[in-house]
């Protein structure tokens, strides 16, 4: 019989002059998430705390409960949550919500068996006018235990309980709560600027977008494709895992480019050796372009130092040296076995094992250089004829990747000013 | 009585063509670690393990077992090992070395009042003209302990044992083991190109640092202060904390740069709200210098989005600019609570948080720039007289700080000609 939800934040409350600006981001993006399936929620702020309501004060049913709940622990900024029962704040009221919601729950105890149960009360009062303080309440419950299931069938135990009982007592009512579910952590997606993560099909870079929305970067996606060398199935497959990624913030387009053509002018004019960084350094400027246009204020990739050739340090500053933009690289100094770790939390890791052809393979030399220099590549880059026109094109060339029950669906990126306005404006 | 270490290796296997590359460095840390204490160590690397002896093949004291335990727990590329007695690769020769060794502990069991000892053979057989196989060795194992102990007292259990009884054959000679220690996994320091860590008080930085060196990058590291504005402590406490993180790999060398006359210039001629973010990319013009001289590949920073006012996207993005220098940012996506984690592990959580005046708070603004623009800042920067010397003197002026039984020591890094002479023959 739960009509309320305590949602806790942690790293929010650390902030000084701008912490409401990041508590009211938090509060949109549970309520973004929550209000298409339950129009009449409320959110209310309250002494560090944010509770959750049904207009009218109604029950949440079962069902409202697990969705919730499934989508609370998704967000970011929120440090954990608890569906409560709430009432009035007088205490005979607090007391017989305890009695109707607590003791059956002990009742189920005994019928399996348990002949003494190990319980405890948290009790936090924000209201000090309240009479009581949280001792005596936690006092006050225990008697009351005792008198209705029996001194003998009772024990406090404050470190393993099989039942935790929680108090709120606020200024005009009172909150009790059995249990408390952890939620994602870190900083409001929103609360900080908007960036870009390039988007493989790889274990990696899922993992690193992720990490950049924790710590408050909402994002879109960019990904690079060779077709016709590899298949169309490679952006959808790059499509689920935006997909499964995006639940962890409000909303985020993906974009899909064909590096192919100038993956030929590379193959066609520059040393083997260097294809590998070369392509790199296509894809920042690519990307580079596309944050411009959508104001993205950083690339995210899911690199790590030294996991392939193309990630030495000496290759992955000659790529960082290709545009201004600030790279975020969150997996820079991850072990893989934690990268796969996080990937498998996220729920991305099965799509990602996937086989795949993937768009940095294609023509990829047998022993690719292992510690560029810029002179050198920058050499390489000035024998790719008219190359600023190859990548304008390829820019223009890029599709917004969308689904529907047809399947995927992509749509010039350049042929859609109003999409952009409109998105401008979010 | 062990006479040798099986160590075992992950990422690294996973090499192609420089494997033995990652190998060879591997090698070379761990007998950089050992060998000042125990000269006559040896070590030898054989499909995929190597293996470490002393010369004459003598038994590890206890003390020297756990010293070494301790240092090859810190040493990158390194999955795990265990201390074993190493023998004739024959059959009963095998089996009289468990039996010295292995039933002493079955006694010990049953002695605790354990009547049942759980207990499991893991075989590994590299040497395929050995005339049995992995089960068949187990088999035997087994066999004979139930002959000496006694079939009713003994019970194979394969996921919870109390003793687990490792045994590898190969060419040569056979090893039995009771143990494994994890170690710290990624790849061997060294193995990728060395990096400059800048080192500050504070919780962040150490932790940055050492997840560079995970992933192959051996460091030097640069910490500022603003002596006279705050005490020579504070580079006394970057010094020590720059010694537990040394552990971590053979040798790092910490440069400390003081930014008093510029910050007092940045104080005199520019807006006060942009403070932080001038200090900070004042700060990384002196690395990249010192990266220069040093031949050091990238600066390292703990830098974690939205964790401070300095540190939103757009400020990171102009600070970014300073340099075209490559800047990992290895906790740019973490949860503070998980950084806090990592730094009790790492051991420098309890010094970083002894109260210290830090550098960047100098002249710190009430309410700093969240989003800086670029041509804001360099107008700023464009307000201070002689930036440029301001910056070689500081430069000029950096000590090389070591520590002697007298305490802290500093060297000027200008007037040390062949200290770095030597350094850059490493």
């Amino acid at each position: 019989m739960y009509n309320s939800i305590i949602c806790r934040y942690n790293e929010i409350a650390t902030k000084g002059n701008n912490r409401s600006m990041f508590e009211n981001m938090l509060m949109r993006n549970m309520r973004t998430l929550i209000k298409p399936d339950i129009p009449e929620i409320l959110l209310r702020k309250m002494r560090g705390r944010i509770y959750i309501y049904k207009d009218g004060f109604t029950v949440f049913t079962e069902e409202e409960k697990e969705m919730i709940t499934e989508r609370l622990k998704r967000v970011f900024g929120l440090d954990s949550f608890s569906f409560c029962m709430e009432g009035p704040r007088e205490f005979d009221a607090l007391m017989q919500m305890i009695r109707d919601e607590v003791v059956p729950l002990f009742e189920e105890q005994f019928a399996k068996g348990n002949s003494v149960v190990k319980f405890r009360t948290r009790a936090r009062r924000s209201d000090h006018t309240f009479p009581m303080c949280s001792r005596d309440i936690e006092i006050e419950v225990a008697t009351m235990l005792e008198k209705i299931v029996g001194e003998d069938h009772l024990k406090v135990d404050l470190t393993d309980p099989d039942i935790s009982i929680g108090v709120e007592i606020r200024e005009n009512n009172s909150s009790v709560f059995l249990e408390t579910e952890k939620a994602a952590g870190g900083l409001p997606v929103g609360s900080n600027a908007a960036v870009l993560g390039l988007l493989s099909g790889g274990i990696d870079s899922p993992v690193a977008c992720v990490m950049a929305m924790q710590r408050g970067c909402r994002m879109d996606y960019l990904t690079f494709h060779s077709y016709p060398y590899t298949p169309m199935e490679s952006v959808e497959k790059v499509l689920r895992i935006s997909q499964i990624v995006n639940r962890w913030q409000p909303h985020g387009t993906l974009f899909a480019c064909n590096l192919s053509e100038i993956q030929k002018l590379i193959r066609d004019n520059c040393d083997p050796r260097c294809r590998t960084v070369l392509y790199r350094r296509m894809m920042m400027r690519i990307a580079s372009m596309l944050c411009r246009k959508r104001k993205l204020s950083a690339i995210v990739t899911g690199e790590a130092v030294g996991q392939v050739a193309s990630q030495t340090v000496e290759n992955m500053g000659v790529i960082n040296q290709t545009v201004p933009d600030l790279i975020l690289r969150p997996l820079c100094g991850m072990d893989k076995n934690e990268t796969i770790i996080r990937a498998r939390n996220i729920g991305t890791f099965e799509t990602s094992i996937e086989p795949m052809i993937d768009s940095c393979t294609v023509f990829a030399p047998d022993s690719p250089v292992l510690h560029a220099k810029l002179p050198q590549i920058e050499y390489e880059e000035s024998r790719i004829p008219d190359l600023q026109a190859a990548l304008q094109a390829a820019y223009d060339d890029i599709d917004i990747v969308t689904n529907d029950e047809n399947g995927m669906k992509l749509t010039k990126l350049s042929g859609k000013k109003d999409y952009h306005e409109n998105n401008d404006n979010q």
